[in-house]
């Protein structure tokens, strides 16, 4: 399924219901968060039932916890609903389970613009552990440098999973040694979820065969 | 909603269709693992079509990647739907942010009941990572001891909340050094999601109201 645009979108609601497109893509946001906060505030103050539609879970790198702040500090009451989070889903849509008995017992999920922290080097030191690295693709470079200097193994597998969910998705298997040359060969791009770890290897789950297509594994 | 039974799935499907319960609850496990996976396996090859329904997400400590395992390497092929992971839900339940801009920039989700590794050491001691641990009333003072004793600051926020998502949902906040006294107070019990960070602070989203009730926050 792709990204329901606010055309789509109408399809689904009244056409008494406005719907307004602050319609966020990996490194292009057309509205501001300040300007989408002031906007659910401005249409409940209006008297308006605000429904805040996001790709995702909210609470997830997705700024949900600015967005009920600046509700609350209006007295605006909020109602959260859950939503899959693309760390653990598309991870999965590729036959990566983030964590697997005997294989990984932990996950660590990042966003990749922000600094490699020591608890990130520490989760990616341990083979026990998956990290997740979230709108990771421009700072790859970077992420491997500093974690190969942190002493993480060159062999730890990597797998960059692209599109996830979608019927173009692919994925591309590395380690992390030669990811970075393997990314920009094969030319990936955002949106993707890259993983690290054990689990990230291929045949994990089907020992035999690479894993095929979409969310049927 | 209370986790659905075989009574009520009953609601749901047609009279025809066979429903085996295996009801998991924390520490009590009916059917084991290597038995569930028979199942899977040996109802596929009877022609059926089988739906494994979990709660949370089958690939976050669901052993849903052993179950996939199974049916693949016995020739069935597999569709996976993702699930709303109690360790991002929960806690989002209790109106806490899992990330938050300028407060928690990475997430760490552990089980309670496996060792303490370095790298959840590491986490736990970065006041900008968020840990969650699944599981872990039973560990908790195992944990709590690892991580002082390791240099977590005392005063670390903890969040223990209990049948999230539930009418009788329970969100006990302490701190590192006084939780296992705390959560004995409150006669805390699984399942509960502990929750390890500054997100976990009593009015982070809203600073002058504890949060109240349910999924409303």
């Amino acid at each position: 399924m792709d990204r329901l645009g606010p055309t789509d979108i109408r399809d689904h609601v009244g056409p008494d219901v406005e719907v307004i497109d602050v319609g966020k893509h990996p490194g292009h946001h057309p509205v501001p968060q300040e300007e989408i906060n002031d906007l659910l505030v401005a249409r409940a103050r209006d008297g308006k039932r605000v429904v805040r539609l996001k790709g995702g879970d909210p609470f997830v790198f997705g700024r949900g916890g600015e967005e009920i702040a600046a509700c609350l500090a209006a007295g605006i009451p909020v109602d959260v609903v859950p939503g899959i989070s693309s760390a653990i889903a598309v991870p999965q849509a590729a036959g990566i389970p983030v964590t697997h008995r005997g294989v990984a017992g932990a996950v660590h999920i990042v966003n990749g613009p922000s600094e490699v922290t020591e608890a990130t080097l520490a989760a990616l030191r341990d083979d026990s552990v998956t990290t997740v690295i979230l709108m990771g693709v421009g700072a790859l470079p970077r992420i491997v440098s500093d974690a190969l200097h942190a002493g993480v193994p060159a062999d730890r597998p990597v797998a960059i999973v692209e599109r996830g969910h979608h019927r173009d998705q692919r994925t591309t298997r590395s380690t992390l040694g030669t990811v970075v040359l393997d990314a920009g060969r094969a030319g990936v791009r955002n949106p993707a979820v890259i993983v690290v770890g054990d689990v990230a290897r291929a045949g994990l789950l089907q020992p035999e065969h690479q894993l095929a297509g979409d969310t049927v594994l």
